[in-house]
């Protein structure tokens, strides 16, 4: 056993598969993504990355196994599966996620491709795992597929935790050590015990908190939108192959944006923190349905109308209109009276959670500070909402 | 200035005037009330007092009326009433106020009498403070009173940060900074600055999952009803006058209830843990509207009942049907859109909390071991419920 | 398992045999001796008690056995001795335990007498343990009785981590997970492996800095000595027996002081903190050899001494002067080059702590304000320092 | 004001004159340094930055200047000064240091030309301070330049706190809010009030013991030792003119490492983990003194010598001989008696500490896995030291 130090866990046991695991270049690429990409530049400590997360979720998993007494095959295959859940994360994790599926067709979740490709794939045969098993278990599907994703998942008590020890917010404390003792397996599925509903809440809480002041911080919203669509060029424009491109570090892609022209200014904002700024930040009851949660193509023809009609280039408008929030902790199963039930059947907060998770959504449009008030005047017009920035 | 080291604040500056208010023996006396009366029955670890908590709303006012700019006066008297504001309280806190209600017709937040019988109201005389005012103020009452009790007061800030520490339970980690720093005077009332709902909401929730782990926790309520009936006990029977009463330390209480015959088994039974236990635990949805939120008469009429069916020794029942729950936190102000709102006005969650709140509500009966069978039959009947424990 | 949530370790694992041990009134009694005794006084949140150190310790003990592989019985037998070894401490725990030897004739870690006539003893032989193997354990003899009481104790492992937590001073935070995990058995004895210098002075760095700052301030040390002379009083006039005592806790040693008449102004100013100051407190250089480390009756008889020269009663003179420090762990052993070497033997920085330990030494003299000069120019001549009072 | 949540301080409150310098590049471009270079490849959690810890050390210095009292065109100099502290650091900061100043000239603390040759120097002056008292001040020299960089320097109690709360290791938990309240100036100087030796040995502890476990941690040093020998390739090479090297970010060093064929093999390595392992690690007294500290020119002959001797290339050997270990905080004042001393002076433990940073002092000679063997038997007889591997 290899031990390894850890800011949130404390001692970390490696088991020798594991170990093997994390030598291999894809794991230790993950050293070099930040687990929350653009946030930094709002909270200036989160510079945490998905290596350490990895590592993370790989001993709740650990635990977790053990607790559920699972046998030595299956126990193995979800700790590698915790290990490796996030390899298949492009640079600045969630935030190139749209474009990479554009290119590519593919989830962060499905890692397939990634095994058979790389070095990984080789060191799990080796290790006597099965692969596709392996990337079954990260997408959430196969026996307790659920614990790595899933409503209950051991990945959401890691980064819950380890966000607020970073960013300083404290909303994110869950109490993941009651939550794990309570893991049952019942009629084959996992649930908590009873007496939980309380620790299962406050990790929908958490989230919804950490989504308001946190994950969803209009900074990091523009910074990641901006990101977007210099991603979108370098990948549209043919300078990185697709495939190549998921599997860039952070600072890979701002390289390769910074030697590309038509996107180096939005490398140098970006390194520089010189932001667009919001034109337009509307509620959710001020935004017509049809321009909620809008597709992608529909988005950039937006942006473009915008432009003509505010007479800026079209790099200068960025629309960001995000779908609609969902909560699968609310699915998360709970014994009660000694009856499986979902959360949101049992927890008078979930209907709560939802609303407040609503309530936060807003719609942005940003420009640089130069072309702020024709940006705004032109969105306003095209979105039918009021200019104004509501707080 | 002297500086004390605190646990949760670090090192707290005290002025003068508050070093004179406590080094009186109300204020000293408060080292040997616990925060959470009975709940380290439950938690070893909350051992924390009055005095250490005391002293933690004494340097949340300070940075407050910091933070609003007051004037000299204000600002003195304001923190003169955080560091007495928990001076009115009996043994155990919470715990024995009903009882202290019954007998002396005195909620713990009004001081006025103690301020003028003890050395306490003579050094705030001295240090040139009114102790009317300061007793108003501890009631809420006066210019910003609700500072020190009001839906955005100090007090709370400080127990959900300290009771979390001292649990180990982590769901009242609240951003006290954040909180302080974004209060503001607006229409001369206290008031969140913009931005901020995700904050205010923070405190509700915290309240309200610490409620449902720690502070309602039905070994707690057990001993605590206990203590109530002792108390009832010793105080009906004169060997205690209600004003000395109200001023006993926890353990003074103990050490009063030990020396009286009829009370000395409730003693033992509390210093040993041999608790009472539930004999009825029944959800609100199952208690008939009759019997929520009992008056204390009713209550032991009750237990008489009970006790002639069960055919045990009255002191064997305990009834426990506390009042409907209230959030005081949800009519804290907040600034939306440059106007004043509550923040249940404004928050999605609120209305989820408070349905949480009632969720968690039960009803109990408790019993000790040997008479708990007869107990429950007759309990079941009396109160037209099922006599299964629920969770 | 039953598991209890501790404010340092988190969720604390309980087997069925040690939840029996807690369930004796011996250790529920433990809940009332504070960890600190009158530590408090200066940092007020000090008010963590020996049963949760108790359990801390209990759960150190169940992680060093598992990671030394021990045998069932062995490690049954250290788990209940870990959990009973602070059984034996009397109310205030040191700070009474001079008067006890006196009247009683035995060290805390003496605890055999307890087993025999509570039910503790009862209920070790129900589970299966014999009382005089547990006994010897906590006094450190037979099996690895060093990892209850040695230089590698756990007892030490969970109190400074759990005193920094409550004081709030950070000095104590040593990383208790290393030193567990680095605990291997050489040579039938304890010991850490080999890379772990670091860890095993941060334990004794700890301990001289935690001296320095909280378990040797003269705040402390004053009430600590006024507490000895007032229970060598109410021992010697008979009050209460020395069995009897010796099992009080906190609160009741003082309701028994108050109610004796010649000890009942101690009483008052330890509860409203209204203490002695110091007359004299004189650094080890300036204190002539036969003054340091003064044996009982020559510190009473030098009392009376300076109480007559100033013309104050006896009781009005406090003196203080402790045995030379030591230092336990510069004892441990850890593994060097593939050899057992004394910690002493292979880290430069022992020698610096322990004159460090001799630094913070100091000869004081007490005496109530209002006797302060009198008591310090008699003091000063008789011990023939000079009467400053030294940082 | 501007306030910016921190990981350690929580709140910082930044002024308008910091909130102008923190917007310019050399500032922003902290964000992309580590603080701790490759000591992430040994601690996973280690990836703070440089540009939160100028924060964390603009905020220390904010609450310093308050404590002391000092005026309006002091403060605001020390607190731009404590924020810039580190403008001068090239990539993975001390790490490159070496080479910076072989190629350069020039120490990270002489930020003079950088505050010449960027937008940082414009900004300074526009904010009314002068570049070269500020520059000036960084280096230590001037008014309370020692606030910024000296004995009790801010920096120092910034990155000890933060360092340990991102590796996990809590050895470097002193107590800053402590030393920032105890200071005081004295005849000029900066001094700590009477009754801190305690406090300010706890930095100097702490130091010693980050020292042993993190700063000076092998694999961390192998990789820094590889990374040096790489970037005098690049510099020697004029891949990168040196004043541009020093404004490289980490990465951007890496990038620059991987498209230069001759160092291409250690970007990979450092980006895959796979380092140099240790062929020799001599304790102090086995190695002669002509071997200790050595030159650089020095080193690089003795690496040739090795590698001829080994049959190998004369990349696979890196020679790690550092110089004898300083004690900048052992000069730290402290007033004792009312006098200013030395802590050296006044410390029993500086004496200790010393020889202890001794004692971890090692050489070390690194080499890839396959040419180990070789490396090895070559180093022993040039170094005249036994192969041996001491923990």
């Amino acid at each position: 056993m290899t031990t390894i130090k850890d800011s949130i866990h404390g001692y970390i046991e490696v088991d020798p598969t594991a170990a093997a695991i994390m030598d291999t270049a894809p794991i230790q690429r993950l050293r070099y993504v930040r687990q929350l990409g653009t946030v930094q530049l709002v909270y200036p400590s989160a510079n945490h990355t998905r290596f350490e997360h990895s590592l993370g979720v790989y001993h709740l998993a650990s635990r977790a196994v053990e607790q559920l007494g699972l046998g030595a095959d299956l126990s193995e295959r979800l700790r590698a599966a915790a290990l490796v859940h996030d390899v298949g994360h492009g640079p600045f994790g969630h935030q190139t996620e749209p474009a990479i599926e554009r290119h590519l067709g593919r989830h962060h979740d499905e890692i397939g491709w990634l095994l058979s490709e790389t070095e990984l794939g080789t060191v799990l045969v080796d290790q006597g795992l099965d692969p596709d098993a392996v990337a079954a278990t990260v997408d959430g599907r196969g026996p307790l597929g659920e614990l790595v994703s899933g409503a209950l998942d051991v990945d959401r008590m890691d980064y819950l935790v380890r966000d607020a020890h970073h960013t300083g917010v404290p909303y994110g404390t869950i109490d993941h050590d009651r939550l794990v003792y309570a893991l049952r397996i019942v009629d084959g599925t996992l649930a908590l015990e009873s007496g939980n509903v309380a620790s299962a809440e406050s990790a929908l809480i958490a989230r919804t908190l950490m989504n308001a002041t946190v994950y969803r911080h209009h900074v990091s919203r523009i910074a990641g939108a901006m990101l977007d669509r210099a991603s979108e060029r370098v990948l549209s424009d043919g300078v990185v192959a697709p495939e190549r491109f998921a599997r860039l570090t952070d600072e890979e892609l701002l390289a390769t944006l910074a030697d590309h022209e038509p996107t180096a200014d939005v490398a140098t904002r970006l390194r520089e923190r010189r932001l667009y700024k919001r034109a337009i930040w509307a509620r959710r009851e001020d935004v017509p349905d049809r321009f909620r949660g809008l597709e992608y193509d529909r988005t950039r023809a937006l942006e473009r109308e915008i432009a003509e009609t505010a007479g800026v280039d079209p790099t200068a408008v960025v629309v960001d209109s995000p779908a609609e929030p969902t909560s699968p902790e609310s699915r998360a199963r709970i014994v009660v009276d000694g009856e499986l039930r979902r959360l949101e059947d049992r927890s008078s907060l979930v209907a709560g959670l939802d609303a407040c998770a609503r309530e936060i959504w807003r719609l942005g449009v940003y420009a640089p500070p130069d072309a702020l008030e024709a940006v705004r005047d032109a969105a306003a017009a095209v979105f039918d909402v009021t200019p104004e920035i509501a707080p």
